[in-house]
């Protein structure tokens, strides 16, 4: 514990209430803020009854109201529910550095500063725990520090956005992406902007999360290739379907030979697929590792209360967990990250309805070393439409492959590709 | 700590190996045992670097070989993997009593005496650890005594027994049940006396066991009301596919006005249902409770490595928290345990073909307070078969009706009556 530490504590001997009673430090009000306000208040007893500390509000810090100085004084554990980056990172920095422990629900600070938090909390003993920062109350942070943080895990899929995920199913029943995404922004599923979402960032952050738990490796937003929905047309799900297959906004973290890799991307799965029944704004993580075959964890992402939730289960282990420094983040160790991976590929085409179309693309794709897998051709009157699923093959060799079949002249708009996953394990 | 365990300390001291190392010790050396041990030995340099301390054997006892009494005093941890009552409960006492952490993956011995368990560990401030008990690899345990330890949850489904979930799985395929249960023992997935598993106790000893963690109330096997597969027959799931429903044999435990009720039994699913697209031999425990509508969790229930990973998990956590009790069991309450509860009901009945039956047989359910939600009629010649679902109503004005049903004179055979569970959150 640092000299400030020491002093500070001196300080809150003074002012510390009661030995049963736990004081926590509340950063942000906003609607998770106002939930865990709410819940500390309704289940306080609860709590108490089973760790023997009844944890009470000892400072809310509002944009308006409130010193940060004064709360972290007065409190043994700090809750930041600010979010961003500036002034989330000052504030919990300070309460590590004081010995706090801190419970953030803040993907954004973890993604981009976890090594200097996970730093600052084992130098100063104090815990630092953040459950609700990947996939709400869906206990994959928990699960990846704690029960499998023994094993070695081969690979993480999630769908971690419930917005984007919300979109898919309204598109599988019929909409297009405008309307779809309306829909989602009246049942308050999407923000009035959203680029985070749509785009693949907000759950590139939280994969990036997930890999670093998982692998030892720090992963930033920038290291994570990621891309978002916002060109996927109906058509794509419909025909798909047609192929037993459904289209997810799939988060990837997967140990391969030579690093890792992590990225985003729209993908179709196969219906046996644990992720493929996940329907709606829920969110889940399959993990996967040689001695578990793999677990997969569902429910809501987000959501005041179920975040709220997730963090009262986190300061209910800080409490039990007290006098220990709580579960280890692993020291980081450097793994390249791994831009080309393999993946099998649906390919959709519009092609003219003649005769030797077929034997073409198919020896474009042989050349290039994608092997077809299924076929699904449609006459449309002079046109047909033609859509493959391929066997896996690196992204580079398809992208050859797609632009070489654009020119095929009676190919009559640019091939649309998208990631199939496959699953290895039955 | 008791005079005893200062005294075997005292001892453990002179035969302390160094700092870095921590001394495990293993009782039972079968399927599970054997892949801890393998565990142990591949991991625990992984362990060492996240926890600091690295995990040894300090003694394997087996039926033939080791001693109790010299494996307690040389280690800080007991895994329990015998199973059954006797003699594991009184090793797993001794080592409570003498301030050791213990981690077992012995239902009976939670259920049956888990009070026992939880005071001696709370009085010598030792953890008690038993995730691989309920699900194998399933982070049930974790979630319901961690995440979730501070909300109220309200009700908890499980498909907890792996061979029955495989069972129904082919049966669903068209196999009958005594080629199900041939196929299962031909897979490993049952055992030669299959009378545990098929008769729903061990699931029963489960939802026991997450009753009490979820509700507080002790709960034993004989508490809890339990029926198996093996009255089933293809055809109560070739007519169920028929109205969109699929069977699972599920554990349910949940809060009800007036106490608790936890039960296992065969159960109709819609396909939107968490546990609906659980087959084969997983398992899957799904929770709910007004604050995080509901998250589920999914994986391999048994297995030797998958059940290994639950207590490499357990023990892990168990060193990262040591200097403090571990996630605390709540102090028991005790809560009236519910015999009668509402249900939806599946009925499948064989009836003359003739004009008036649906009219009586509905007449009959609607004195009963058993409205009517869908229907299936469909001739056979001469017969017909009838298969209607209910809308939720008590199992005892449900088996009244059953009972009349079955006296009318065009009914050929008694009815058949299996309960279907019905989502209540959208």
């Amino acid at each position: 514990m640092s000299a400030e530490a020491r002093a500070l504590d001196a300080e809150q001997d003074l002012a510390k209430p009661g030995a049963s009673t736990l004081p926590v430090g509340l950063l942000g009000h906003g609607t998770v803020g106002a939930a865990v306000a709410r819940m500390l208040a309704d289940r306080g007893e609860a709590i108490a009854g089973l760790t023997g500390r009844r944890p009470e509000l000892a400072g809310v810090l509002t944009r308006s109201r409130g010193s940060f100085e004064e709360i972290l004084r007065r409190s043994e554990i700090v809750i930041e529910l600010i979010g961003g980056i500036e002034p989330a990172r000052g504030y919990v920095l300070a309460a590590l550095r004081a010995g706090r422990h801190v419970v953030t629900a803040n993907k954004q600070l973890i993604c981009e500063h976890g090594e200097e938090l996970f730093a600052a909390a084992r130098e100063n003993g104090a815990q630092l725990r953040f459950e609700a920062a990947v996939a709400g109350v869906v206990p994959v942070v928990r699960v990846l520090t704690e029960s499998l943080a023994g094993i070695e895990i081969r690979r993480i899929h999630g769908i971690v956005n419930g917005t984007t995920n919300f979109i898919l199913s309204a598109m599988e029943a019929g909409a297009d992406y405008e309307h779809a995404l309306t829909q989602a922004q009246e049942k308050g599923f999407a923000e009035a902007d959203p680029e985070a979402d749509v785009s693949g960032a907000d759950a590139a952050a939280k994969m990036a999360i997930l890999a670093r738990l998982a692998f030892g490796t720090p992963v930033r937003l920038a290291d994570v290739r990621y891309e978002g929905i916002e060109h996927l047309i109906s058509d794509d799900l419909q025909y798909a379907r047609e192929l037993g297959l459904g289209l997810k906004l799939i988060g990837t973290a997967e140990r391969l030979a030579g690093g890792v890799s992590v990225r985003v991307h729209p993908a179709f799965l196969y219906g046996h697929h644990p992720l493929a029944s996940i329907g709606g704004p829920f969110n889940a993580v399959t993990v996967e590792a040689d001695s578990i075959t793999e677990i997969t964890m569902s429910g809501p992402g987000a959501g005041g209360p179920q975040t709220a939730s997730a963090v009262l289960g986190d300061l209910l282990s800080v409490i039990s967990a007290a006098g220990s420094p709580g579960p280890p983040v692993a020291a980081p160790v450097a793994l390249p990250l791994l831009e080309d991976t393999d993946s099998a590929f649906y390919l959709h085409m519009e092609v003219a309805d003649e005769p030797g179309v077929l034997v073409a693309v198919a020896g474009v794709l042989d050349r290039w070393g994608a092997s077809v897998k299924s076929v699904l051709q449609r006459g449309l009157g002079e046109n047909a439409r033609l859509v493959m699923v391929t066997h896996p093959l690196s992204e580079s060799r398809l992208r050859s492959a797609v632009g070489e079949i654009g020119e095929l002249p009676f190919v009559r708009s640019p091939p649309r590709a998208i990631r199939v996953i496959e699953e290895e394990f039955e």
